[in-house]
Parts: structure tokens; C-alpha cells; sequence
């Protein structure tokens, strides 16, 4: 089975990209998470990026904050579908993060998800190694049903509380 | 293989949807093009997305602007990755639509590509199907190379201008 | 006598709803109160909004976060006037609520009010259903004689206060 | 039948809230149009704010760009559900006129729609008197159907197109 | 001597207001403090600002949030100079307040000053009056040295920590 | 009577600046127009500053765009009213220019209008001058009559144009 | 004598950094104009910045619009000053280069100038490279008191023109 | 060696520019620490620019929060480089002062850096200076690669720990 990557540019980014971490245990997909830095460790990025698909990752999750360049720099250098998370930082509540990230010019996509949406963020990368993996379609599909069986519970609680 | 859809809103948005249109053609990927809308033609949108897995679509690129819920929509009735493509209107130079689509809460991923950045999404479609088809990623490859090579080739130009 | 739906996509909303529901007892409007979710439980949304007009409601009230589709959602399948109530949320201070609730694409609008201003959304439901029943205009009449008298008795506290 | 107020700040406006006079007279609803200034004729917007429910008026749209205080100031003196359009100015892309609009104090709600979006605000209006006109909810369900044909319509001609 | 009245919007506006009643009783000058709310009172924002002149006012401060409509209502009947003080709510860092307050039409001036800005607008409500009051010219003079006295002992000390 | 100071931070700044020229020749006040730059020729702008008072005037206006520090560097060099008037450039809309004026620190006023509001900054630098000047304030009066009287006509012709 | 590297990541945007190689001339330090894509060509951006203090560049100015991590990519693999030139695009008026190109973590700084200023760019590398370059430090001098001198005399022209 | 001044415009920035002083302290750069206001003190900023350079200086960091005019104040009265650190006040989230600095007119460069960013400011700082003080230039590199041992450290430990 494909394995997923979960990035970080830094370790204090961990406490928002366990989100992602959860979900992966939750649909039974391998992976692998790491501390690397767009500017403080490039060559790491470069490399880990270069041989993820040759080592069985399926897709990259790259959280980071402020002028966030990690997502870039893995999708500069693979061809596997790389999946941006910004991180909400002390000031501008994120905005630098998500447009740093989404923002990517022609050639060269990043998948953006929600500020601090790492959860979100595991649940494309599943959707994505899902589409040649039944078994997996078929858990993603159960997390949905029971996503809605939960609204749906909370919406009877609520209505009966109100009548 | 793996179909794409280009869903759009409004035809008004083929214009800047055509980008995705052609790079899906460059990378010999099957498609459909649509107009449906999340609110003029929902249920159009509901069936679409429930049986798209089954008919044979890899991913669904919606292309929306204003309060863009179209990707959103499509998300709540299919686990097929869906990208979304924020549209530039007549106002807030299509921050209002990237917010719409990129916002998605927990447990409803939209992968959100720059704002009327549709060729981003066509190549981010393909780099999903390329997980399970090898010639696919071969001919991404080829893409990138081709794009490294004209970007080398145009440093080459400007730089002898200059000297 | 017309009823109002006050309907929020996450049971978490309702702390902000609550001002809707207390606005509506204020002034003896029948009500229910709903979790129905733009993503999550998109059938419910379509029926809810679809039979709504039949079932006795005169509006509907939706609060949303985020990339906040619920309104729309209703507005889709139903021309009772919807109601949206932008929510803020972690990051971004609401203006992804607003922006996705607000600027809704023509021939579908949202009535749209303050960001978590749900106690508003409640005063303009009762409006639009006093236009055809005499006392419920009586009693809004009347909240807003007591609003003046209340600023006029600050007023001349505060005035006394700094003589 | 009740009537519809259609207000602008400014006879500069009028380019703009044309589509609400367009969209009033295919719903076969009667208007006036009416040059108000909350800042230059503010006697004019209290007079007629106040008089407005009993000279048969169900709804006022208002229609002011930059610090957009028009409809807030028709909210003040009637309780007639005010509709307000943000209008687009030469700075901030309207993002003034809408925060001015939509922001309003608790107890005196506008109904915002989007920038520049007037004939949502006249199919607004009309869902609002609609609630006690059944013919006129006829006219506006038809419209609705007429919309959805519209996009289907075009949606079968763009998917015939790429085939 | 002239006076100036400090108006707000709500009574919880206070406590940000109270700056400019400090600044004011610094520089002796006679006062009024209201609360006058452009949507709640609106009879009371006209009568006052209409009669203002006459009674001895020489500017008038307008503290206000959100939609804060209420220095453009005062602005709008009467000619003395409006000072608006833009005040931060719950939402969007008092964005909507400096827009809404600031962005007025052709011919209606408010003199905007920073968001939360009171004991400024003070200052500048006594700049203007010092215009025909050289005693209080000089109180402002005298102010603004020890204000930069103060800075340079600050900087004084700052220096020799650091040496 | 007061002069009043139109200053601009380049001559490019002319066109968007005439509007105050033009009002104050409308009003009848004496004026200079200066083009300073706070960085290009700081010291001209400072002399200009601390001898404005002596000099007889009342009031300075400044108009700059970008990181529009020109109104703060008067303020700083004198204890008259400085009006600002934030110019819009070729990018971000004129947010960058009305932040630069507007947000100044506590002690230190700048008298804010609208994005390219100088028309109204005269109109402002009108209103101060004539707290002591009551011809002055008679010819404002008259001005606010005639704008008044504007829109009552325009809205006849309007009003009677819809019948 | 230090040399200085214009950078930028397609050739689209030498219309915007003419300004830099212009400013360059004037002050007649040597140059060399590159196009490098942080994206299409990243090891082409890792070798030229790794090896440019080894080839006598002072600094190197980076240009790029939209996710602009082009400067962010220079910085990581050199210790020469990186200077960023945020470049505004189709969209959102060249905040995303903005916030990408100056929000920088910690440890990893980008010289940023304001959107599409190429020239204060090159200016900002002159004055680096003249902090041990005393003839630079003359020329940069005499283009400051050209600069005074042009609007002083400009100043002088508008003077007169409204006396 | 050339000494750095950390200049800020209230004491009260202190706490954000503890950050400059700590790294200018770690690369054993001499510095002095000023408290300055562009506005408060303009006559100090003017002298103390205008003597930097022949005091030994060789780049002045200025902090300031709001409309934060002290770096430009500083530039237009030196050739030094001057490197700007916007810093985040009680509203807006320091945009308001990163538009300030950054957003300079043609001719007057401040390198800008993050929001509240002053380490990063002193490694700048730093970075130019080293430009002609190789040993200072080796501290710097010995600084980075401190950095990226430190992020493998982490990154080592946080791939242990989810293995």
C-alpha cells in the first residue's frame, strides 16, 4: 500500500499536524512523519521529495506557517501529488500561510487544504491512494457514513432539546 | 484510464477553465466538460458526484466563483478527490472564492489550487491518476522536463541580453 | 403563525445560534432548531429545504463557519428567504463565513447579517413575517421602543456621570 | 400588492441597480425609485423610512457604496425588512460598502446580499412579499425553473462541444 | 471657551472612550459625554448635531463600531468638524469600524483617527479649537514637549541599559 | 483669514489633489499648494511645518500614496490640524496609504478622509477654520444646501423617470 | 567591485525588473540578469546561490509574483544579503508575493522592498555594497540630492502655478 | 568592525526587538539600542540618521508598530542601509505596520523584514556587513549551520517517534 508523507517545517508545527497523524492511523495508511525545513534544510527537502516515489509514498503532506515554502519546494521536486496544510502563526491568522501555499504558478500545483487542516489534509491524500485501493475506498466511505450518522444524532439531540 | 471532469458553474467560466481543458489533453487524459450549478442545478450536481466513482472519473475539478460552493457540493456526495478552481469575478479579485473553497471544515477535503489557476488543476488531477499509471507519470515527466528546459532556455536568452 | 428554522451546521455553533433562539421566544415566534450540515448531511439539507415551505415556515435561519455553504445549500431548494449568519471560527475572523455566505451568484441571494450575528437574523425573520401579521409588527415595534428607551436611560446616566 | 422601494445613494447608482428595477418588473411586482442620501438628504431618508409600511411598501432596497450607510439609516426608522447592496466604488473593490452594510449593531438588522448584486436584492424582496402572495411565489418558483433550464440547456451544449 | 461633545455608539463603548475624556480634562477643555446611537436613537443623534453649533460646540468625537454609521449621522446635520473613532468589536479588528467610518461620500468629511484612537481624537478636537485659542495652543505645545521629554529619558535609559 | 495648506508628496499626486484646490477656491479660502516629500526633501518638510502657524495658516493637507508617511512628518512639526489624504497607487487599492495615515501612534493625530478624498479634506480644513470665521461658516452652509438641494432634484427626475 | 544578481523567475517579469538593471547602470555597478524559477528550475536557483559570494556577488535580487518563494529559495543556500522583489500578478494586487516573499521564519531573512519595486531594490543593493565602497557611496549621494533637487523644483513649478 | 543600531519607536516595542539585540549579541556585532520616534523625537531620528555613517555605523534596524513611519524616517536622512521591523500592535495584526515599511516610494528602499521579525533584522544586518568582514561572514555560516543541525536533530527524533 502507498505510503503517505506528513511534513513539517518545524517540530513546534507537530501539536496542529497530529491532526493528520490521527487520520492516517484511523484509515490504516502507513506513513511517515518529518521535520524538514524549506530554508534551513533544502537538501533534505530536495532529496526526501526526489526519491518518495520510488520509495512507495503516494502522497506529500507539507505543513508550514508564515511565508510557507515547504509545499513548493517538495512539488518542485516530485511528481507525486503534494498536499499544502497552512499553519495559522502569531500574526496575519494565517493568510501569509495560505497564500504562500495556494498560490503556486503554472506546472507546478500544490493540493491546498483549510488553514490548520491537517486532518483534511490526510483524508485527500486517502481519497487520492484510494482511487487504486478498494479496500481503502471502502473505510474512507464508512468514516462518511458515520461522519453523517453523527450529525444526524447531534441534530436529534438538539431538535428535541428545542421542542 | 481514469476520466477527469471539468465541472464549471457557469459557462461564463469557460474562458478560464479552458486551461484545464488543455492540459488534460496534452496529457492524452480522458475527459468531460459540465455546467452545473451548486444552486441553479443541484440535484444535477448531487447524482453527478454520487455516480462519477462509478463511471469511471479518477478526480472532479470544479471552477466556481463568488461564494464558490460548487467544489464543496460535489465533495459531500462523492470520496473522489475533488480540486477546486476559485474564479476571479467582477469584485474582491477572487479572494471571496478561494476563501469559499479552500475553507472546507473537517472531514469534507476540497483541493484548492491558485485563484483561476485551472491548468494547476487539470496537472494536479493527473499526478492523482499517475499514483496507479505508469505512462501517465512518464509523460507528467516529460512535461516537467519540457518546462525546466524553457525555463533554462529563456535564463539563456535574457542572460547573454544583458552581458 | 408563520414558523422560523434556525439551522447550524455543527452542533458547536450553537453557543452563537443561541442569540437567534432567544430573539425568537422574545417575540413568540414558533421555531425548531436544527443541525444539518452542507457537507455532511446534504440529503437532509435538500429535504428540510425543499418541504420547508410546505410544513408552515416562513424562514429559514442557517449559521455556518468557514467555507460556510449552508445557506446556499438552502437557498438552493427552497424560495423561502434564507438567512445566513456567518460564524467566525479559528482563523481568519469570520470573513471566510461572510465572504461565502454573502456573495451568493444572481438569482439566488442569502439574506445576509453581521458575522455571529444570529440575534439579527432572528429580528429580520420576524420582520419579513410581520408583513402580514399586525401583531407580531406590534411586538417588533415594541423591542425597538424598549431599545431606544434603554439607550436614552444609558444616556443620561452616563451624561449625569461626567457633569 | 405590496410595493418595493428601490433607493440609491446617488443617481450614479442607477447603472447599477437597474437590475433590481429589471428583476421587479419581470416578477410583475410595483416599485418606486427613489434618489435618497443618508448623508445629503437625511430628512428625505427618515420621512420616507417611517412612512414607508403604511403607504403599502413589503420591502426597501438600498443601494450606497463606500462607508455604505443608506440602508442602516432606512433600518432606523421602520421596521420593513431593509435590504442592502454594496456597490462597488473607485477603491477596495466594495469590500467597504459591504463591511459598512452587513456589519450592523444587534437589534437593527440589514439584509445584505452580495457587491454590486441588485437583482438579488429585488428576487429577495420578492421571496419576502411572496410569503403572503401565492401568485407571486408562483411567478418566482417559475423563474427559478426557468434558471435551472437555462443551465441545463448550456450545460448540454458545452458537454456536446468537447465529446 | 468652545466645547466638544464625546458621543458613542453603546455604553459599553466606554471604557475605549474614556481616553478622550482624559485627554480633554488634561487640556481643560469643557465637555459633554453621550451615548447616542445612530440606529437606535437616531431623533436624538439629529437633534443634537443640529443644535450643537449653537449650544457652544466647537467639534464633536463619535466613537462608534462595526457598521459605525454614527459620526456620518452626525456628520450629515451639522457643519462643525466630526471626528470619528473607529472602535474594535469581537470581529475583524475593527476593519469595519475604519471603513465604515472613514470611506464617506463627496461633501461629508469625518475626520477619522486610528482605530481605538480617543485620546487622539481629543487631541485633535483641541488642535482645532486652539485655531482661535491661544491659551490652549499652548497646552498643546506644552503636552507635545513632555511627551517628547519623556521619550528622550526613555531613550536615555534604554541607551545606558545597553552599554 | 487661516490659509490652508494643500501639500502633495509628488506632482504626480496633482490630479487626485485638485479636488481640494478646487473646493477651497469654491469656498473662498486662501491656499498654497506645495509639492513635499517627507523622505525626498524632509527638511522642507519640516520648516514648512513648524513655521505654518506663524504663517497664518489653519489647517495643512497632505496627500501621499504607498507607505504614506507625509501627514505623520507634519503632525510631528507642528500643533496645527493636519488633514491626510491616503492616494491610491498601482496596487493594493490605496489599503496600504490609508493605513500609513490613519493608524497614527497616541499623541500624534492625523485627521483622516476617504481613498482619494481630498475634496473632502478641504471641505474638513473649511469646517476648522470656520469654528471661528462665520462667513466662512455661511458659505459652507450654503455649499451643504446646494448638495442637498442636487440630490432632491436628481431624485424627482429619477423618481418620475420609473413612474 | 561587488557584482549584483538580478533575478527572476520567468521572463514575464522583466518588464517589471527593468527597474533594477536600470537603477544598476545609473549607479554603474557591474550586474547579471538571470532567469531562475524556484519552482521549474530549483537546482539551477541552488547552485547559483550557493556558489554567487564565491563569484563576487555583493547581493542578489530575487523577483516574483503570486506563492513568490523565489528570494526565500536564494536565501537558503547563500549567506549574501537576498533582496525580494514581491511582483504583482493577475490576482489579489500582489499581496500573496507580498506575504511570501517578507514573512520569512526565523533564521532565514528576505530584504524585502514593496510590490514591483525593482529600482529601490537595486538601490538597496548599491547601498550594502557601498558600506566598503566609498565611490558608490558618492554616486549613491548624488542621486539622493538629484532626487532633492527634482522635487524641489517641482515644487517650486506647482507653487507658482497656484499663486 | 561597523557597529548596528536597534532603534525602536516606543520602549514599550522593547520586548519584540529583544530579539535583534540577542542575535547581534550571539555574532559579537557591536550595536547600540535606541529609543527614537519618528514622531515624538523627529529631530533625534534626523541627527542621529545623519551622523550614523560617520560614526561607524553600518546599518540602522528600526521597529515601530502602527503606522510605523520610522524607518522611512530614518532612510531619508542616511545612505546606510535601513532594515524595518513591522511590529504587531493591539489591532489589524501588524498589517498596518508592515504596509508601512514596506510600502516605500521610489528612491528610499527599506529592507523589510517579518512582522515582529528582529532577529531576523539583526541577522540581516549581519549578512550586509559580512559583505567585507570575512570572519563575521564565517559566524554567520557557522550560525546557519547550527540551524540545520538543529532541525535534523528534531527531525531524527520526531521520525523515531512515530516509527
Amino acid at each position: 500500500m502507498k505510503r503517505v508523507a506528513v511534513v513539517m517545517g518545524s517540530d513546534s508545527d507537530l501539536k496542529t499536524m497530529q491532526g493528520a497523524v490521527d487520520m492516517l492511523k484511523k484509515l490504516e495508511i502507513p506513513f511517515s512523519v518529518r521535520v524538514i525545513s524549506a530554508h534551513r534544510t533544502p537538501d533534505a527537502a530536495r532529496e526526501f521529495a526526489a526519491s518518495a516515489a520510488g520509495e512507495g509514498y503516494g502522497a506529500i503532506i507539507c505543513g508550514a506557517g508564515k511565508a510557507a515554502h515547504l509545499a513548493g519546494a517538495f512539488a518542485a521536486n516530485t511528481i507525486l501529488p503534494v498536499i499544502g496544510v497552512p499553519i495559522k502563526s502569531s500574526t496575519l491568522d494565517g493568510l501569509d500561510a495560505l497564500l504562500s501555499t495556494v498560490q503556486m504558478p503554472s506546472g507546478m500545483p500544490v493540493a491546498t487544504v483549510a488553514i490548520d487542516g491537517s486532518s483534511n489534509a490526510a483524508l485527500l491524500a486517502a481519497q487520492m491512494i484510494a482511487l487504486s485501493d478498494e479496500a481503502l475506498a471502502g473505510r474512507i466511505a464508512e468514516l462518511r457514513r458515520a461522519q453523517t450518522e453523527k450529525v444526524l444524532a447531534r441534530d436529534a439531540e438538539i431538535r428535541a432539546q428545542f421542542e
